[in-house]
């Protein structure tokens, strides 16, 4: 679990997208950003206060979040020696890159000698079980798409404020690196190994409150084929009382691979709530959330009421319109 | 890939059962088995003849096997002077233990200064690409059940030697520790990276002649939560043409899980076929194998005529009577 509140380091990103994670944890948790921290040629802004690490340290902050991404997923040599001096400041270092801080002699030398942790969160930091598939009490809901990098992350967030605005008993359950690094703790399902996937996600939402709600971030698709058994691994594991649809309806081909067109909502449907049913027969699709961030806001209006109309479920794209409608069904479920 | 061919070490085993990987050896890969090398107290044998370490040499074989499981897979006190002595002997060694023959210090240090190889079939040898999904040329055929351990890799195996029988163009494809050990090669897939699942079923089965066939052993079950994210990515790695189901029918609860009762034949059917169908449209199900050895032969005869008769397909416990009617279905997919 990362130490909180964190100073955003920002480095020389080159647009305001390469800071994309840091972007989260100010839209998410603004109360972990108490600044930001900004090499020179750094183009990207989060309105955040622009601190030395003295004055982030002063402000309370506990851990320098790396929140940028560059090209390959590596250090830059630009930004070691401001890490290496937030180690010496007392700070903990986190990242999502490819490249890990810990592979790094002199960021762990450094880190060694200053009693400060480095956390790379693309890796398990720990063991997991084997999934038992035992029922475990409380309520889950795990968001499902059509395909990878449709919105369920940014979903299942959205459906936690909400939640906690009607002063709902219930946790955010981050299965990958971009939700790790925004709320501070959950299980990089990716880079676990197979045999212990399901595991991981029971491990991540164990027995609870009659009236607790896990939102599980989901992953990948079960119609994405160089993924789809991570997805599997998110339903068998995470036994959802409520699944929800991701989707976005500009994309012509399934992310990264050219060939394969993307399933139809009612397809993702049935095999999603096939497969859940085999670990929980009371599972629903309870709604669909659609990004429309692609369409104006004439076409997002007709192309929600469609889907709604065919579906026979609440559609909405929670950026434009909040998460309300699906809460409002996740309410239902007793 | 393992040297061949083998010694096989059956150290002290306790009954027959314990030398199972050994007996699968012999049954499957007869011409790799020079010899047995058994300890004081072993129960075990294989009907080989039993060699000195010298003599084993002498007859050419170039790994020794440790072909015997004990109770929590550890490497016993009782077998490390042999194993050592072994290396010494310029043996290979070869193991799929849940204790790694690598972690075991004197055995690490004996390799190293003899130039052996350690062997431990459970941990991938390497790294493996992300799946593309991209269709290849060559056929394939996976196996899939309604449990774990009903018969996946036998029936595998048996289509195999029918195939092989047959002078057809084929490969086996192990993606287990003991399919591994047996062939000498393969994928241990269920310590494989998630993200990396399916595409460690591409590398396994590549771009092949058009009449070559892929027999792919399968794993898990879709219908078992532990570990239904392999199967998945089997499925969707494999990119299967022909799918053979696998069932064991007195079986009461799935393996490991007992508040999970099985599902029918029908259900992995469909499922299968479902899943299968995104990555390869034309896929079927061509068959069904049915492990009877806890039936008599008349009940055997009778449950395997009313399967047949309830599902439409070839229905046969290859062991009984080998795998002939199911290459007959392989045989007509062009």
């Amino acid at each position: 679990m990362l130490k909180t509140p964190y100073l955003l380091f920002l480095g020389d990103a080159h647009d305001q997208l390469a800071a994309k994670v840091a972007k989260g944890i100010c839209d998410w948790r603004p109360e972990y950003a108490v600044g930001q921290l900004r090499l020179p040629g750094c183009n990207a802004d989060l309105g955040l206060p622009d601190m030395t690490l003295d004055e982030a340290r002063e402000a309370g902050a506990q851990t320098m979040v790396i929140g940028v991404a560059n090209r390959g997923g590596v250090i830059s040599e630009s930004w070691k020696d401001v890490m290496v001096e937030a180690l010496e400041n007392g700070f903990d270092l986190a990242s999502g890159l490819h490249n890990r801080l810990r592979d790094n002699p002199h960021l762990a030398a450094t880190a060694a000698k200053y009693g400060q942790e480095l956390f790379d969160v693309r890796i398990p930091n720990q063991t997991y079980p084997i999934a038992t598939g035992e029922k475990r009490s409380g309520k889950r809901c795990l968001t499902v798409g059509t395909d990878c990098s449709v919105g369920k992350m940014y979903t299942t967030l959205a459906l936690e404020k909400e939640m906690k605005e009607r002063s709902m008993n219930v946790d955010f359950r981050a299965t990958g690196q971009s939700g790790i690094l925004i709320t501070g703790d959950g299980v990089p399902l990716d880079a676990v190994i197979a045999d212990f996937m399901a595991g991981a996600v029971e491990w991540l939402t164990p027995d609870n409150d009659p009236d607790h709600w896990d939102l599980i971030e989901g992953q990948g698709s079960l119609f994405h084929v160089s993924f789809s058994g991570v997805t599997m691994a998110l339903i068998h594991g995470g036994q959802p009382d409520a699944l929800i649809l991701c989707h976005e309806p500009t994309r012509t081909h399934m992310r990264g691979i050219p060939t394969f067109g993307l399933p139809s909502l009612e397809e993702v449907r049935d095999l999603s709530l096939k497969i859940a049913q085999v670990v929980n027969a009371d599972c629903k699709v309870v709604g669909i959330s659609v990004n429309t961030a692609s369409l104006n806001q004439e076409e997002a209006k007709k192309y929600l009421a469609e889907v709604e109309n065919r579906m026979g479920l609440p559609t909405v794209d929670p950026y434009r319109q909040g998460a309300a409608r699906l809460v409002d069904e996740l309410e239902k479920i007793t």
